[in-house]
């Protein structure tokens, strides 16, 4: 499919082998004995990596969005009150998701590149009664990062319901969903996950669920309805066999592998190394003389970097030059500054090295587009933010 | 996963290791070059697979329940009348799913192994007008295949939209979508295209095109709605790049080398061998003296067989010694029947000898079970009929 050009952008990233292998084993029948233990344990795995001991984990074969969309169909009846706090592209999927289940939804957004101003949120919380609230822990679209123990810690304060796009942030960025209050955290397995794209992921507190299970009209949504899906997860869990659609056997294989590698790290290891490699990117863009997306250190996001093109040099013209140059760069996707800027994924499976190859392949793409600096700068500001 | 056990289930099945190798192989940007060509040319190739040259071809993540859920969601405006034949499990879930967006639904049901009565079903077309009506081409719970050919044509005679699930059937079963009239035809990877589950997968007609982009409200289902996908589907068979969801790259990938290499057996030629594979297993089955749930062969289905299990022989003895013997089958699905019949998948890339090994070791079973037969009389009626 690919050669050993690397894969850098913000997901899919490149995988560990071992998960590609169980990815592309011979298949088992999703109710033999093998797969039931292997279900059973990636749903425990899930609950340990989002640190929701009393969460209801979903895994449904679909993309981050079905994820996304499994969180407003299941929480939003025809007139509920919604606030989407949107950072970028992904968060205002939410006002239209959501209003398309009737929701009333208003949406504070930020300036592109800035984050959510929680004064305004909580303004927003005691002037209106929501019922639930949407944040983007990581918009793909900025690298923008909130900060989501605030986002939870607030939804606590005013009884107001919190479902946090974790799509490119769980496993790569620190969430700790029940301590920090966060009703619902979702993902697609193609991020800091580390499996190939394919499934959404979801865990949803005990209190999303007593809501939900007051709801007073049906899921609008037949796919998405955990009526359908609660008793197959619960099943798997108790080892016992469950029905409603196939699940997605060889990649929930991938996940299990993906799940018991990450707790073997150690998920405060993994969240302290997607730090340092964020930072040891930015540090590098910083040295080449690039802006950047964020408007501030502070809430740039650890699993991607989201550079500027310095002046002269385009998109169209360093992203080939940086592909010739062995690695896979991703272009912006704003529609305020879409050509403006490109984006880096680092999460997951990235090694230090990985981040030398971008950053390298960086330099010699500014080099071949005519950019003047000091070869080897980038690079050495990776190093002295890895080993310093 | 597994080991050599052989999974002889109504899905998943065995895959070829070349499907397995393009699952397994590393991950390549979905915006990349080589991905836009895959993704382009597995659209193309549903198209001649299915057999609708003006068809519009989707391709989601997600299991087969969605790619109902496509066609429900997309064609169902609130007090729309639809028509359900239902001949299982999976036909009845149309009459929660279409109700679900709203539809007024009838429901023509057989009675379990018996096949639609299509005289009914023209009485109530002539009674009623209908806007979409849907069947269910083989029903996994029954084995029970209906005439795809007939339905089509009456749709058209009546001007109703006609849904065919083809989920145990596309690619193994005799499907002409444009020829025989059919609006939507839709399956998942894992029965007899060959891939391990996560897609759902879709023909849409022109016409039904039609009718869906006049609808007077928006698609309820936000993960499901066409507007948000067909701009995809087309930019990608165009070999430009389209974003919603990340797809499902590996998956594809895997896709199209299945759809490669079912062109490349022919397609009337892979009907036919599973013509042949449907009737020696029915044949072998006869020959051990066993019953079957479809009433009469002239509407078994040819992608898996449902035996009856014999008298003082039961599934919980039966299919543990069948295993034991090498072959992982099914037991049955059907609320009114469940205990009394099992299920046994040959579709897809099942060869002669794994019908030999699955007669084999059903033999081996039941011989285990203490149920009296003259050994070797099951594996020689598939010989019979395959060498016949």
């Amino acid at each position: 499919m690919k050669d050993r050009t690397l894969l850098m952008i913000p997901g899919p990233i490149e995988f560990e082998p071992a998960v590609l292998q169980a990815l592309g084993a011979p298949t088992t029948s999703h109710v033999s004995p093998e797969f039931i233990e292997t279900f059973g344990r990636a749903l425990e795995r899930m609950r340990e990596v989002w640190q929701a001991p009393t969460g209801q984990p979903f895994v449904l074969a679909g993309s981050g969005t079905l994820a996304m969309d499994c969180a407003g169909a299941n929480l939003v009846e025809p007139g509920d009150r919604a606030l989407v706090l949107s950072t970028g592209v992904f968060s205002d999927r939410f006002d239209d998701l959501l209003s398309r289940y009737g929701a009333d939804v208003d949406v504070i957004r930020a300036p592109v590149g800035e984050t959510i101003d929680f004064e305004a949120v909580e303004a927003a919380l005691r002037d209106r009664s929501y019922k639930l609230m949407t944040a983007t822990h990581v918009d793909t679209s900025t690298a923008v990062r909130v900060d989501a123990e605030r986002f939870g810690n607030l939804g606590r304060k005013y009884g107001v319901l919190t479902v946090l796009d974790g799509v490119c942030s769980v496993a790569g960025e620190e969430v700790r969903q029940e301590a920090w209050g966060l009703d619902v955290v979702l993902t697609a397995s193609q991020k800091a996950v580390g499996v190939p794209p394919g499934l959404a992921l979801l865990v949803a507190s005990q209190d999303v669920l007593r809501v939900w299970r007051k709801r007073r009209t049906k899921v609008a949504n037949y796919y998405a309805d955990w009526t359908k899906w609660l008793p197959i997860m619960e099943s798997y869990e108790k080892r016992i066999t469950g029905y409603f659609g196939t699940p997605a056997v060889n990649l929930i294989a991938a996940l299990d592998v993906s799940l018991g590698r990450i707790l073997a790290e150690g998920i405060d290891r993994r969240f302290d190394r997607h730090r340092r490699l964020g930072a040891a990117c930015r540090a590098a863009i910083g040295a080449l003389g690039l802006g950047q997306v964020p408007t501030s250190d502070e809430h740039a996001a650890s699993t991607l970097t989201a550079p500027r093109y310095p002046k002269g040099v385009s998109g169209a013209d360093l992203l080939p030059k940086v592909r010739e140059a062995g690695v896979i760069l991703a272009g912006g996707l704003h529609p305020e500054i879409g050509t403006e800027y490109f984006r880096i994924g680092h999460m997951g499976a990235t090694k230090p090295g990985d981040l030398l190859a971008a950053v390298g392949a960086i330099e010699a793409g500014l080099r071949d587009c005519g950019y003047r600096f000091e070869a080897g700068r980038g690079v050495a500001a990776v190093q002295s933010i890895l080993l310093g």
